[in-house]
């Protein structure tokens, strides 16, 4: 008989669909250039052209029955290499070919975590600001979503964390750079991020899996480098996706990386894997596959982003508006001049600027902007966020 | 910590994968010339020159950011039009582009229908011989598998299934052409299965979904034609691949496609992207649907493989072995000479022949052999089961 949570998650549309499905229409009526569509994380770049090439090359030179023929389910070997080397090399990450199991983006790399490594009646923890679907994909499994606030920076509030970690804890998941922030988090926060879950492990006397959720790890600016959370903390799993770094949003491509020095490291994997059975994945897609080991380390032109990041965030704070400064990622998250985040976005329509209430984050009082968008909609908008900001009295 | 059937369902192999990774070990021994490998299911033929026309042409055509960049979740609009159409002209089938969800694949829609429309403690019925993974599925969704014995001529037995049903079955999953079988449910059964299930529902005022595996749809031969499962049953879902047509398995891409008549089709459908959701699925692969929207209606040249089947039909039944017909799919079914399926098919190790048991598709008593493999081979693999055959006193 129908199950009422997969009714409830296959009926609700997240805050960000329906904007975007409110702006469809609205463009649909007023025309696309006059609606500043500040919604979706959509890539705005091009992929690389290493990628549609290595595609043409693969038409040429495979066999069809090989190029679009099952792999193993955790990926073609030469490509689980390839990404190991990949993170030795540019992460010094303790990480082996054993330990990458590549999946269908990191959405579906979560799912596995959640469903593999939680038992039914167990919790995660996520910091707020956080993805929405993390709480999807935990409740998928049974489990429960204990959020954490925020300290100053909008880095992870360590009291908090240490009041929400329960002996029922079995993942805390981190995301950075952060969607909806922008923020990096620190080697100082992953350092005592690190010591808290070691001391609970000890307390509890059973693994607390960290899982790091990366798919804006290269889109960093001003030099800022991510620090690779496996150098923290031993029970760790990087979860990775090419969709922002390579723009492939549509092609489902990524992977998890279990650390080398997890805690029955072998056990962990099997459990990602059965995990991922269980879903119906069988493999990652083949032709994808063959592509990213053609691609890795290259990216988009991502310097477009840091250019909409700097006028967005310089031309919003000159306005008056008080916005969190994004180290990485493609969103700009922004204080709202009134209390209520969806009267906010509301009022925002008014002046056709589309942006998405923080609630569904986990965190009251703030917008989302995705300024993974035409550079020219930016300067554009600048006029209606001024009659906005006017509207509210700043 | 450790969700235990991920674990196991992460440490088993099935039956195949373990054959296969033999034959490949044994290859490398004594040469891939000299052993006969039936085990796997994966195509050997290409996948039909529009495939990767289309690939190329959707590279020329098609900008970057969209030909890569996220779908809907249920698909591409477009597509979803495009198989219910082909559905309609094809099969006469009751279905319309709302009740389309393109999935990665035949075990991604499985999964799905398991997750989204059975409550743990529920049960699903399926009809032996069956795909080993049916089981992983239903077990994953909190549910158990219930297992209905064959007839004559591996047709279902009908009253087994009648005294199956309880009242708390939720789905019935059948598989035609079947896996491992090659049978075709004919209308006849499919008759009897509608009334069963009716009357069922009567009986216990509540749904019973019929979801029909269909990935061998197409490859069929002698001019048999399955008949179409919507048309006998309203409560039904047909989940479909391209894997096998198209031979592009590796490529995770198919659909579910919900009847018009279903019992609360929208609610269905809800329960169905809820469940899909869950497990982190987003869409199937952005630049594969686009090439499926193109290949419709298309296969692959799939003679070569009913020239096996009468190749490998004929040869054994002259060696004196007991076969099943095989109508469709490329798989013959052979009943054992001796008991023990496992202890024959180690027997069929021992002069090179990799037959899988079949204790795992729910039946004791036979072998399957994947006939999708070089006609030479199986030219060749004559003498082999000419002694394999001796050894048992055939």
């Amino acid at each position: 008989m129908l199950q009422k949570n997969s009714l409830a998650w296959g009926r609700s549309k997240s805050c960000i669909r329906e904007l975007a499905a409110y702006g469809a229409k609205r463009k649909a009526e007023i025309g696309a250039e006059n609606v500043f569509d500040f919604s979706i994380g959509n890539p705005s770049v091009p992929a690389p052209p290493e990628v549609d090439a290595s595609l043409r090359a693969l038409l040429e030179t495979e066999e069809s029955v090989t190029l679009h023929g099952y792999t193993p389910a955790a990926g073609l070997p030469s490509l689980r290499t390839a990404i190991a080397v990949d993170l030795n090399a540019r992460l010094d990450a303790p990480v082996s070919a054993e330990g990458i199991y590549v999946c269908c983006g990191a959405a579906a790399g979560l799912a596995a975590c959640c469903r593999g490594l939680l038992c039914p009646g167990e919790e995660a923890i996520a910091f707020a600001p956080f993805f929405p679907e993390y709480r999807v994909f935990v409740e998928g499994a049974g489990g429960t979503l204990v959020t954490v606030p925020p300290a100053e920076g909008l880095q992870p509030d360590f009291d908090a964390l240490e009041q929400a970690i329960t002996e029922k804890t079995a993942l805390v998941i981190v995301n950075t750079p952060n969607n909806p922030s922008g923020v990096v988090l620190s080697a100082a926060s992953l350092t005592r991020l690190g010591e808290i879950l070691r001391a609970a492990e000890e307390r509890f006397g059973h693994t607390i899996c960290l899982v790091s959720d990366e798919p804006y790890r290269e889109l960093v600016y001003d030099g800022t480098l991510p620090p690779c959370v496996l150098h923290f903390y031993d029970d760790a799993i990087l979860c990775y996706s090419f969709s922002k770094s390579l723009s492939l949003p549509g092609e489902r491509i990524g992977y998890l990386a279990v650390s080398e020095r997890m805690t029955g490291r072998d056990e962990v994997f099997a459990a990602l894997a059965g995990a991922a059975r269980a879903s119906g994945y069988v493999n990652a897609p083949s032709l994808m596959q063959r592509v990213i080991e053609r691609c890795l380390g290259l990216t988009s032109n991502l310097s477009v982003y840091k250019n909409n990041r700097d006028l967005l965030y310089t031309g919003l704070t000159a306005l008056g508006f008080d916005c969190v400064y994004p180290d990485g990622a493609f969103y700009l998250f922004m204080k709202c001049p009134e209390p209520d985040a969806k009267a906010f976005s509301e009022r925002a329509k008014q002046f056709e600027l589309l942006l998405v209430p923080s609630d569904d984050f986990g965190l009251g009082g703030y917008v989302r902007l995705a300024y993974c968008v035409p550079e020219e909609m930016i300067r554009r908008s600048m006029a209606a966020f001024g009659a906005l900001a006017a509207s509210c009295g700043l």
